[in-house]
């Protein structure tokens, strides 16, 4: 058997600086750059960083045999139909979060990944994979370090920084809404540490614009509850992040057992230790921050190892699923923020 | 006009430990503990400490006309009745948190108040009122300093402590459940910081027992979100805090508003600095730690100048009704933990 030499990606869609940090991990794991669809806000910068991927159609790119993964960072409501189309061509992909933004573009997608082996359709919920301070709490639950997990509290605030953002951005139907957008990261979390991607529901929800007069159909701000697997989870979300932080969000992550307790405070200790990943381990033998020196991160070349193999080592394709499917259920029963209704 | 003396106040339910937060208040602000009942599992303690308080019996603290201020703190479930039999007395009352433990109390309570001048029913909600940190906070909210509030985030986990509590902890029925006696801080946090104690709603809630198999009956865990005045509130409690934190629990207020954000760490910084009662603020300024140094804990002295003249200065009646009918909202529709049902 011969070595099938390194695989080869293309890129279609690049409209979020997400597309540097997935590319970034798939090259830094050997993939190598083969082609891109020069379209989209960061489709120059792109060009100009990964200079050996050629600029080709996305029929080129779906055409290529040589070409086994599509990584596609576009407008949101335009990632289900690249990803859909490329699975049907034969490969895997790569999609930056959310994945869907209707009903309809997830029962597509359920339906092109339908008896198919490994996980063709993977949306990367970066929050839980990059951050090394979330990568050793769930680890830490799954050695037992706080007993069953009980309750999980999740905080994803954002800088608007309004004059940085695309108009895709301010309109829900094209971005999803901050329940789809935002939310995934703390639904796949929430999945994540309570076991089993098809034993949960969202029980209530909310969202609104609070403090965005300018794009009133806009969502600056939302939460969901959701409950599984003996647990609840409440995530708060919102683009009201104070601009004074330093940082574009203090995020947060709690978790509480039934004998001890974990908080990821993901990117800054405000007002406390410098730096990004901050975890604390609470539990009867009292309260310690945990060394994150030796902590990998390593979903890219795990991530490549389920293509080549068609296997789901790094998370299942139920679970990517079941996580798109509880952002649009919480979108779909959000009250308006403020209200019962 | 003669001098009237001091505020003469009688114990009748001794059955918490916050009975001598209480009375520690009530004799700094220059009240004299004048007669107590001597029964509950503090009325020993609570005799040798107040050496000048005389004990009687119920009708004779009721009955005595030097006797202002009636402090109730038994078992949850005895404490309305103390209440209405006291404000039919003509006296004022103190009464620990919960007040109530059923709507029918609820509505007696309500019933012997209607009409009356001030605030004859007061329930003390300490984490509001005896916190250097909260006191503040509510305070920046008071002059803008985050602009207007959308989102209030309370954490009231406690140590379980099982052998230290008594029978009647662990039976909802005479306790009044985890959302009437831990949330009502949460909720009078809420109303406070949402201004209208008319507007808002309970719009989930959930309780359930995760680790204590012992007493099945227990809660020891819940939640619920309410919704007023433009903001949601999502209030979190339990008793699964962990031996080693190094104190009784890491209670949190987050505040969002529309400029910036305030985060109270009420006992513990944990893993942080050192002592209990810390603020910190956000804005587009920066991030700071709030100086606490100069804050007063006042509620003693303001609420016996309620007392006496029969205002509402440190609270409102409608507020104290507010919240105990909220909580008891919560308590009838909260979810079996962790299920949607």
């Amino acid at each position: 058997m011969t070595d099938p030499g390194p695989l080869r990606f293309g890129v279609v869609g690049a409209d979020h600086l997400h597309l540097f940090s997935i590319v970034d991990g798939l090259v830094g794991a050997g993939a190598r750059p083969a082609a891109h669809v020069p379209t989209g806000a960061f489709a120059d910068a792109y060009a100009a960083w990964q200079t050996e991927s050629v600029a080709c159609s996305v029929d080129d790119v779906l055409g290529d045999p040589a070409i086994d993964l599509v990584v596609t960072v576009g407008i949101p409501a335009e990632r289900a139909a690249v990803a859909i189309a490329a699975i049907e061509a034969g490969k895997a992909v790569v999609s930056a979060k959310p994945g869907v933004t209707s009903r309809a573009q997830l029962d597509a997608v359920r339906s092109a990944t339908a008896g198919m082996a490994g996980r063709p359709w993977t949306v990367l919920f970066t929050e839980r994979f990059e951050n090394r301070a979330v990568v050793r709490a769930i680890d830490l639950v799954r050695q037992g370090a706080i007993g069953s997990v009980r309750r999980v509290s999740g905080a994803g605030p954002h800088t608007l920084d309004a004059p940085s953002r695309p108009d895709w951005f301010f309109d829900p139907a094209r971005s999803g809404g901050i329940l789809v957008d935002l939310a995934s990261h703390q639904i796949d979390e929430f999945l994540t540490l309570t076991g089993d991607p098809d034993d949960a529901e969202v029980v209530d929800a909310a969202a609104g614009n609070v403090a965005t007069p300018d794009h009133p159909a806009f969502e600056d701000v939302g939460s969901l509850s959701v409950v599984g697997g003996g647990a609840e989870g409440y995530h708060a979300v919102d683009l009201l992040s104070p601009s004074g932080l330093g940082t574009w969000g203090d995020v947060r992550l709690g978790i509480v057992g039934t004998t001890g307790t974990l908080e990821v405070r993901a990117n800054i200790d405000v007002c406390g230790e410098p730096g990004p990943e901050h975890l604390i381990h609470v539990d009867a033998d009292g309260a310690r921050r945990v060394d994150l020196s030796d902590v990998r991160v390593d979903w890219a070349p795990r991530l490549l190892a389920d293509v080549a193999a068609a296997t789901e080592s790094l998370m299942s394709q139920s679970h990517v699923l079941a996580v798109s499917a509880l952002t649009l259920d919480a979108r779909d029963r959000a009250r308006d923020w403020g209200s019962g209704r």
